[in-house]
């Protein structure tokens, strides 16, 4: 059994290969190398039978990942089904499922949605390892590190494309977390997992010390690692602290480690930045981790926003895609306040594929300024079923237009017979007749 | 009778500089400076008594303003009487009356707004003049040089705070947008306007040959003018071509004109403009304009999401405003699609407001960071209902939580008892002990 990267190191273009080529408008032997020099990561799990394969990495479209999963007080599987649904339909390229509801519901909310997505699939197996330590042993910390790895085992052999794994959280890095100081402290849940645990039994974090167990397990199934950032700042004044830098180092290290044993990997971020660090984050985790595809998480550019968090992870995963990141983890309106619904999701998602659609314009990703230059010659022709048809929501643009112009006119109700347009062409028109 | 131009060339401290000297945390003194550089601006016409009056430009808080007013198929004054509460009470800095109603209507709905508007009130005179000169005269290109003067006096007679006014679309910057070609060519309706008047009667656009009289009108009630971009991108693909650049140009000489005649004054810019070229658009008006306050309209920064651009340009006047831009047109989500309702509204104006504090963060705008700081106190703290007070729209905030957290538990429903923050609190409290 060969993972991706492996076959790509042997000069092999795989099935998946080929699939994403096609997807992204490129030859395959780009993936391939892209694989091979570890700058993009295909996750794909070889029990995922539903997957539709996809890549991420440099050069390639900017992806969007869209969170859903049972909590405690929403813990029915049929729900995150429809979020499942609402999220591909809203054009996803990826889900997690970050089931925390009770311990026998998440392994079969999982399994129900690796069966049904045909988007690469996400978890973060400490969740599930947390809650079953806690409802078991009766806390987290009562967990052994033989419960993690047998918890992130059985989410690889189920199907899981990628993992979320907090292995740069390491004593050294709480040590300088507590030094400096912060006003939100973690806010990472696996991130607080692992802190509790290693400071109530006084040990190191095993997804650091046992790191090797963990790519075993990767590499069997060809998961692909996304190494966590549990010290992301949680707040614009944690911003780019001594903490996240400690913990991004290690993260560099252990990308280097992964790559070495033929185990895909990419490397999350924050977080929370004020606009003028994204640039700098981006550039500083592509220099450290050697290039590893960059998962943010937002940026969310103030904290002031909840209701609209939305917009706030757009306008920063636009910046930050703009400026290599790889792959934007959506956010909700919903964030800070509670679980996102259905609708929530579907927003969500737009707003991440638009920061990522704005970044494309300004790279050389394939067919971004075609989709755009389009959109452009139908609006210019007041052509609105062409303009619906190329809307990133055509649901939600045709609904506007319906209900905005009853009369059925030609122009849009904004302007009416004082349509710019219309009377520019005319004007220029008449000259160059 | 002297403008706050005038005024602060002699080193006079206005009640209105005091005023906004006392809104913006800084000294009448550098409001005066700033006035006087012509840096910043104070739209405070002589006969708005309603008017609390702002500032816009250099240092000072970047501004948002709601674009209102009727249009032929919603022609009511209620329903835009409505729509300014909603504005104000959203945040909104300025209400631009863009009524395009029945021309007897447009003068009371202007009225009416200039009665009840606490914040600064603009216009665009040369709609009106347009739906005059086609209902009285049969065509937009009927009018006479005196009907355009005549209107702008009037609504300058009425209390307008600024006005936007077309004065660089002149015959030369026609010749060189026809010369090069576009895909969307005129978007903006004044520039609509002016270049069907220019081209059919063969004759100077009189807002540029007869600049002074506009001067002499803007100086006898101090009104601000705001230099108009008849010939901003309207797509992605028309960005910063050598129409804009080459009316930029032209705003740039009439910004020292009216300067240098005691007239304050700001300038118009794009539009639709990609990411990588709005710090480089930001860049060029401030050079090329001697540092005049910037009016940005958007910028959105893809065409393809008609129902969200309020999203698309909050990342773009994000940026815009981060790289010195200083005023904030908004964008709603009924953008390209019809006229905007009074939620549209609301939704415009929070997603602006998002953009403008996401860039005084950058920047070193007095309490803005306080309110973050505070913001990430309270989520650390779990105190809620100092959340919702400090949230930019606390009413979707509170809405937010009610309805996700139906038990009133001390958390999030995302999270429920796996909070991070509690348990990283616990964690780190326990060693600390």
């Amino acid at each position: 059994m060969t993972t991706q990267r492996q076959a790509a190191l042997q000069g092999e273009i795989t099935p998946a290969m080929k699939r994403v080529a096609q997807k992204e408008q490129v030859s395959p032997e780009e993936i391939m190398q892209g694989v091979a020099d570890g700058v993009i990561v295909i996750p794909a799990n070889i029990n995922h039978d539903e997957l539709d394969p996809g890549a991420v990495g440099q050069g390639l479209r900017t992806k969007v990942n869209a969170n859903i999963g049972t909590s405690e007080d929403f813990p029915e599987v049929e729900k995150e089904l429809e979020k499942l649904a609402a999220a591909v339909d809203a054009g996803a390229d990826a889900v997690m499922d970050l089931s925390m509801g009770s311990s026998e519901g998440i392994d079969e909310t999982r399994r129900a949605i690796l069966s049904e997505s045909p988007v690469m699939v996400g978890t973060v197996p400490i969740y599930q390892a947390g809650v079953e330590a806690r409802e078991n042993a009766g806390a987290i910390v009562f967990m052994t590190a033989d419960d993690m790895f047998e918890v992130i085992e059985r989410q690889c052999r189920d199907g899981v494309d990628f993992i979320t794994v907090h292995c740069g959280i390491t004593r050294q890095a709480v040590d300088r977390l507590q030094e400096e100081g912060r006003v939100t402290d973690i806010v990472s849940r696996g991130g607080s997992f692992m802190t509790a645990w290693m400071l109530h039994r006084d040990e190191e974090n095993p997804l650091y010390s046992e790191y090797d167990r963990l790519l075993n397990i990767a590499s069997a199934y060809d998961v692909t690692l996304s190494l966590g950032d549990a010290l992301r700042p949680g707040c614009v004044a944690d911003s780019t602290d001594r903490a996240q830098i400690q913990e991004l180092l290690i993260l560099g290290e252990l990308v280097d480690r992964a790559r070495d044993a033929g185990v895909q990997v990419m490397v999350e971020g924050p977080g929370h930045l004020p606009l003028d660090q994204i640039e700098a984050n981006v550039l500083l985790q592509k220099r450290l981790c050697h290039q590893a595809p960059f998962y943010v998480l937002g940026p969310i550019v103030t904290d002031v926003a909840p209701g609209y968090d939305h917009i706030t992870s757009a306008i920063g995963g636009a910046l930050a895609a703009a400026s290599g990141a790889d792959f934007l983890c959506y956010v909700t309106p919903a964030e800070h306040l509670g679980l996102p619904d259905e609708q929530d999701v579907r927003e969500g998602i737009i707003a991440a594929r638009i920061a990522a659609h704005a970044a494309d314009l300004t790279g050389g990703v394939a067919g971004a300024r075609e989709w755009d230059e389009k959109m452009a010659r139908a609006r210019k022709a007041l052509d609105w079923s062409q303009q619906i048809r190329l809307a990133m929501d055509p649901q939600k643009a045709r609904q506007y237009r319906q209900q905005k112009n009853a009369q059925q006119m030609q122009q849009c109700t904004m302007c009416g017979q004082y349509c710019a347009m219309e009377i520019a062409e005319k004007a220029l028109g008449e000259v160059e007749d």
